[in-house]
């Protein structure tokens, strides 16, 4: 392979070569070229003219079973090339160094990353420098429109790479060659899920470009920078992690006033402590409480319009996939679609909200139910032991003190993991016919689980207990040890892993043949996604706004944690995990929900927490006030509060002036063309 | 007139013709032929040959000042016809039967109604049945476009007509003929409000056909029908009353459920309270105020989903105000509008915004702090007079115990009418751009207004007499006192005013001049717009909802008052005043979120009167419960209940299935038509 397209250079890195010539020498070598004297393996032809191109980009890796015979990989390589009317995916495949490798490198040709990119509803800039929704025939008037490597981004010439793959569907019966006749196709299967399901796929996924890799980590991680470079992030993993990353930021600074407001709240009261008798009737918690209720509600309403705003900026503000081609798990009866007009699955949505009203939810009821029954167990195990140790008082005794905390800690990780399969089957069984649907709806049940069952405790604690200083005391320990030990296991760990276990036998050199750095990508594990980035945020979050008024230095805990945050979740995306397939995406999807959802919460927990807390107690009791009026002054509050938060959510708009103006510019361009084009379409 | 025209016959009822011979020599008669051999004032000429019609149906009518000269008249009946390019309106004008009468009578040639059918971006029946948004270009494909008076409905018809009128702008500097040379219009001036500043025009109005009304009345009110006619009601009244009616036939149904539970409670709480000591721990107010609760958000949710069905049924649903021209009281600095690239007055958003935050606030809330105020007063006279007849016992003495009361009701009166016009000019001075935003700017005041002296004084006897047989007497009085006087204000005084005053002055024969009938109903008092109709059902509505544990027979009383109000209502809208203009509307507009709100404050003030009741008391004090805990579990029950509501809000979808699919193909296509039709437009 090296031999055929190592003379040629500089493939895997030519949207560089746009811009710094001196790229095209630098890793990621074009396997082949289409038109040069072909030595060995080659791409498959395009049958398009417009899209033969001198060099072509390496874009997805797909691994081969160890068993897969030559002529399962010929046919595979074939299918592949193969226009979609055959039921191919009109990509561009290459079998690797030799024919009977275990790797096929895909790319794609021009005309199918364009019309990917009209189906999936992607905006570019038009020539008016207005982003507007991409339209296959009106491609020569989109700026970059010839030159894939600038007008789409790596991350979305992968995706639609994924896409197309996933989306071949057999257009007649089939047997697939070099495999037993148990496997035969029937008519519009999904291929690659047989394939996979088969074992003939292994394993699927995008190629690191090192050039690009390494300019991404320069600009945003190894140096001392303030601002992270989103829109490269946006351009190398795809909007998923760059609204994440975006997010994260947001967050981060946002968190300064309330961080300003802790500290000088923890010098005051100090001071004023000293003196006592002189304390203030309005307590600093009180100031800390209502500041972040009302700052959480504000934070939020900001963020959806920075979202709105990055939204537009990258293109995804009028997504289709409602539009699109189902999922490939979608499965239902072959139909008309009655929005499309397309024949495709069709899943009754009452049949879906049947299945979520009377499976779903029960289980995930189920579920937090043995959350809870296994706290009850711990605190009844506690206490029959200090018991024990009271009554008896021997080493014995004094071990058995950890056994229930030991079990606690084991039932309640294994109940996390038979939770993630248990969801995982209960979204696949709900049929959800978007990919993202499936991915809000999986989020959502495991969110609910693993936030219940961080805050389990804590509320246990603040609501039942009653006992401040305790909630006190695990807040903080729970802020110091969780962030410890979650940079830890999230980042140190894996470096370690990586580079005294798995790097020395990735060792790489300039001049290895092409075909072994791809297969020293696929050793590095696959990358487990945002979610457990996200949900660190989400409990944060919770600390912060639920028990803020607890310990007000919170805020100054999480600044200084998501700073470093920031840094190694990006060494972490960029060096430890290939790097993964990401669908564009318009928001943060559920996470937004979550974390608007929390701050309403807070308004309940932090209300109550104040009423618990001594120093309100003692004025109250001073003041002659009975405990009834201290409470019903307390809902009060807590009503006014609520409302004000409504209220600001409803004002605040969920998106810039200038966004709703360019949202409405393209619906009215719609309307227009609708009213216009009709006549010629239908008579 | 009568002369030119009567030979012709069955102008007016010319919709029924298509259906109803008969209807031909019955009323409404044409004005004149355009064909014809004229003999008088005729019609003014169409330049489209494709609106050259036999027939012309009179529209609406434009009653002129008393001192407008012959040649103003004139010339406003040339620019009514001229085409739109010269300033005009494309419409129909007659100059009634002598040149200087003071009636011109409107009329709209086919054309103009089929382009502003597009402008206003109502949907009409396809060729394949479906509502679609109607398309000019495609108009041939709509189902009988060729019969403007089955395709469009009358209250379009109308309000297209005014709306053309009142869109008239001088298209250069112009001179008003027979006016003095202060009105001179400025290029871009608004023609129809300048004359009727200038005092030519006194008022337009849309002209009722009386054959139509006739059949409609039978359908709607004379017989003992339980559905009401509700297309008929869109087709003679237009999209807005029919929601109105829609929504009270809906809401009066939905108080069945409640009713009964009433009832039974009523029931069987009256043969506990025998037994007394048996008295079940869970009180039929709970039940009540439990059920009430739920059953409100139930309520709106269905409300939601049938609203947006007849939406769909009325071709409203894809209604493009935003798009069209803006309301003649909006003005700007004349620009280009950024979404449809039109030249027109432009605001920007954030003047508005801050208006309503720095001005129009403030003045409601100082509104309803002088309601608060009032009320003060009000309650402090009266204990001073109280004093006074205890201390003094006169006569004298005794008749000053009114005093206060008389006070506060004229004070209240006045208030309220101030406000109004006050509530008025501040939406001016906001001046939304669309007609629509303005309607609800100004509701949205008015209401808030209504609402709190409707309710100022419950509340405070609920949340600070805390007196519930106070609160119930009270309730009941209101319940029945209010919805008789409404009742008899409403609709028996007008009758008697109409039948005893104005009728003998106004006393019609078949063969009376057509003008004079048209003049008659000029005479009729302008229809007073459904805010009073829409805050007499929000008013018991929260009598309903925020008491409801007070008083369980609210529910029986008003559906007993609910099924006459429908009658009295249609009545009094079709027999007592003059049609009104109806722009075409989607929803319910504003008042749709009033009712929401005023379902979720009512879980606020159920568990208060809940905590209040005796028995709840007298029964926890038995149990030995602390008032605290009892505070607390209603706190509990209350945030319980709010989360069952937001969740049943957030599960029952807004629209039917079937209607998010019509709307997604709606999308669909425009989104596939602006694809294929971009390349040439633009190149």
């Amino acid at each position: 392979m090296s031999k055929a397209g190592g003379d040629e250079g500089g493939g895997g890195s030519s949207s560089e070569t746009a811009q710094q010539p001196e790229g095209k020498t630098s890793a990621g070598k074009a396997l082949s070229k289409l038109n040069a004297p072909t030595v060995g393996p080659s791409w498959t032809k395009v049958s398009c003219p417009c899209c033969v191109s001198e060099r072509v980009e390496p874009l997805v890796l797909v691994k081969l079973g160890e068993k897969v015979r030559p002529e399962t990989k010929r046919w595979l390589v074939r299918v592949i090339g193969a226009p979609q009317k055959d039921g191919g995916a009109t990509l561009l495949a290459h079998p690797g160094e030799d024919a009977s490798g275990d790797l096929i490198v895909v790319s794609a040709p021009r005309c199918t990353l364009l019309k990917a990119t009209e189906e999936l509803g992607l905006c570019k800039t038009y020539r008016n420098k207005d982003m507007e929704a991409f339209s296959y025939n009106d491609r020569d008037h989109f700026k970059d429109s010839d030159n894939m490597e600038v007008f789409l981004t790596l991350a979305e010439r992968q995706y639609i790479v994924r896409y197309e793959l996933d989306g071949m569907r057999a257009q007649k019966d089939l047997r697939i060659p070099g495999l037993s006749d148990s496997y035969i196709l029937p008519h519009r299967a999904n291929i690659w899920r047989k394939l996979v399901s088969a074992g003939v796929i292994v394993d699927t996924f995008p190629l690191h470009n090192p050039t690009k890799l390494r300019d991404l980590s320069k600009a945003w991680y190894s140096g001392n920078q303030l601002a992270q470079p989103l829109d490269s992030v946006n351009e190398y993993f795809g909007t998923p992690v760059a609204f994440y990353f975006s997010f994260l930021d947001f967050y981060t600074w946002s968190l300064l006033p309330p961080a300003i407001l802790g500290l000088s709240i923890t010098y005051f009261s100090g001071s004023t402590s000293v003196e006592d008798d002189s304390a203030p009737a309005v307590t600093g918690h009180m100031i800390q409480a209502i500041f972040s209720m009302l700052w959480s509600t504000v934070f939020m309403e900001l963020w959806k319009r920075r979202s709105s705003t990055l939204s537009y900026r990258w293109g995804t503000l009028t997504l289709a996939d409602r539009f699109a081609e189902p999922r490939p798990g979608f499965h239902g009866d072959i139909g008309l679609n009655p929005v499309t007009g397309r024949m495709e699955p069709l899943f009754p949505d009452w049949q879906r909200d049947l299945r979520m009203a009377l499976v779903s939810v029960p289980v995930v009821g189920l579920f937090l139910g043995l959350v809870v029954l296994g706290m009850l167990c711990f605190y009844w195990g506690e206490a029959q032991v200090q018991q024990l140790h009271k009554d008896w008082d021997s080493l014995l005794s004094l071990t058995s003190l950890y056994i229930p905390s030991v079990l606690h800690i084991v039932y309640t990780n294994m109940l996390g993991n038979v939770y993630r399969m248990v969801a995982q089957s209960l979204t696949e069984y709900e049929n959800h016919r978007e990919e993202s649907a499936f991915e809000n709806h999986l989020t959502a049940k495991v969110l609910v689980f693993t936030f219940f069952n961080n805050f389990a405790v804590l509320f246990h604690i603040a609501f039942f207990k009653q006992d401040v200083p305790l909630l006190r005391k695990r807040l903080a320990s729970l802020l110091i040890v969780s962030q410890l030990v979650n940079q830890v296991t999230e980042v140190v760990i894996p470096y370690l892993v990586d580079r005294f276990i798995s790097a020395p036998n990735r060792a790489e050199s300039e001049d290895d043949p092409q075909e072994d750095k791809y297969r020293n990508q696929s050793t590095l594990p696959v990358f487990p996604g945002l979610f457990s980035e996200y949900i660190e945020l989400l409990v944060q979050f919770g600390y912060l706004s639920l028990f803020s008024c607890v310990y007000p230095l919170t805020a100054v805990l999480l600044l200084i944690n998501n700073v470093t945050e920031i840094r190694t979740d990006a060494y972490k995306i960029c060096k430890l995990f290939r790097k993964p397939f990401y669908a564009p995406v318009a928001n943060m999807g559920v996470w937004q929900i979550a974390f608007e959802v929390l701050s309403f919460v807070s308004v309940v927990s932090n209300c109550w927490l104040l009423l618990l807390s001594p120093r309100l107690q003692k004025l109250c009791q001073e003041g002659g006030m009975s405990s009834t009026n201290i409470l019903l002054s307390a809902v009060l509050v807590e009503h006014v509060l609520i409302l004000v938060k409504v209220v600001l959510a409803v004002l605040i708009p969920d998106e810039p002036d200038w966004i709703r103006k360019k949202r409405e510019r393209i619906e009215y361009t719609s309307m227009r063309a609708l009213r216009e084009q009709k006549p010629h379409q239908e008579s």
